[in-house]
């Protein structure tokens, strides 16, 4: 159906796939409704091929997968996506031509279909409620292969205008607030004054602080001091 | 808007998730259209409790990311979603509780809600296109919380009512073909057998066959022989 079609479209466009090939596709994809609901991607559906028969759509190809989730009575790998991700990686990298199968919405893909493929991916999701629409399942292993071609970063600091202040400055920040403690009398135990000191220092040091930060905090705690 | 929640709630159901917080809702999320966009997920749209603000929403949670594509000047954790999804799974352990904030389909989050997060989830995709629907920015999220939960094997190889051959019992088959090419004059040169011999293992050692496909392979060259 066209609108299938076109969110397909838009979730590969989202992973950095670029060929789309529709076998007997019911609707006309290139209809207004397929590229409304490609969302921008419409270049991936006026470059898409139409074959006739799966067998002819992946002729030129050299590894092959199907996505089903339902049993098969087929002895084949059942393979992770990520696995398939990896591999497809790999393969890419020596020029082997990989592609992926997806069945109609309802239907899903025929056994004469399946059988074709070199594997069959198996997408991880609660085995009570596994059903995905087609353009869900497109986006899922595209999202896995766009992962192994993205040096990824687990965590980074965004500080944007900003620069991470030093521990010098941060500390010299810290020391400013313990002396006005100080003076307003929130050391008068000296037991208190060293958990306390520390307490203080975890919350500020564990911190990634900014200069521009620090310096809120400055303003923030002169303008509390003025007022008392 | 009413299917997109649906469309969440199914979203969150594929990858084993329950508990949904909505903020303000503009639809009610127990419409005909929600349930229906849900596809059997509604049990989480009755569950589903409804707040008056975002800091209401996430009072008794210990940890909060939010979900933003768009660059925000904020000084703030930029992590990967699999690395949020092993955060989360460890500190779920610890019974810290988790929330993840998603915008609404078109505005996204506001500032004011962002600075509430400890982190932002940049999901990996194409810079060029990476919009996505709220149930796929969902999705992207669940699936990679759910890949936590679940032991994975990358690759496995079904063969339902049948079990892979043994070494033997393949060897036995291969004899036989060597056997009845022989009979056949397909070994005149003694260097071309020992090459065929080898293609022909090599094909059928490679692949696990399984004791019902050695079978289909005995049964299809007597049919071959027989004819000649």
């Amino acid at each position: 159906m066209a609108e299938n079609i076109g969110m397909a479209a838009r979730a590969m466009m989202n992973c950095g796939l670029a060929e789309l090939r529709l076998v007997c596709p019911k609707d006309n994809h290139l209809s207004d409704k397929a590229i409304a609901a490609s969302s921008n991607a419409e270049k991936i559906l006026f470059d898409a091929k139409t074959y006739s028969s799966t067998e002819e759509a992946i002729a030129d190809l050299q590894w092959v997968a199907a996505t089903t989730a339902r049993h098969r009575d087929q002895t084949k790998p059942i393979i992770s996506a990520e696995f398939a991700a990896q591999n497809m990686a790999d393969k890419s990298k020596k020029m082997q031509k990989c592609g992926i199968l997806f069945g109609p919405e309802r239907t899903g893909l025929t056994n004469q279909d399946v059988c074709l493929a070199n594997a069959i991916i198996n997408i991880p999701l609660n085995p009570k409620h596994c059903s995905l629409n087609l353009s869900q399942a497109v986006l899922l292993i595209g999202y896995e292969f766009y992962k192994t071609q993205k040096e990824m970063t687990a965590q980074v600091l965004e500080t944007n205008h900003t620069e991470i202040a030093s521990k010098d400055t941060t500390l010299k920040f810290c020391a400013f607030l313990e002396n006005l403690l100080s003076d307003c009398g929130a050391f008068k135990l000296e037991e208190k004054k060293e958990k306390m000191t520390i307490n203080l220092r975890n919350i500020f040091m564990r911190t990634q602080l900014t200069k521009q930060e620090i310096d809120t905090l400055y303003g923030a705690i002169k303008h509390i001091y003025r007022k008392s």
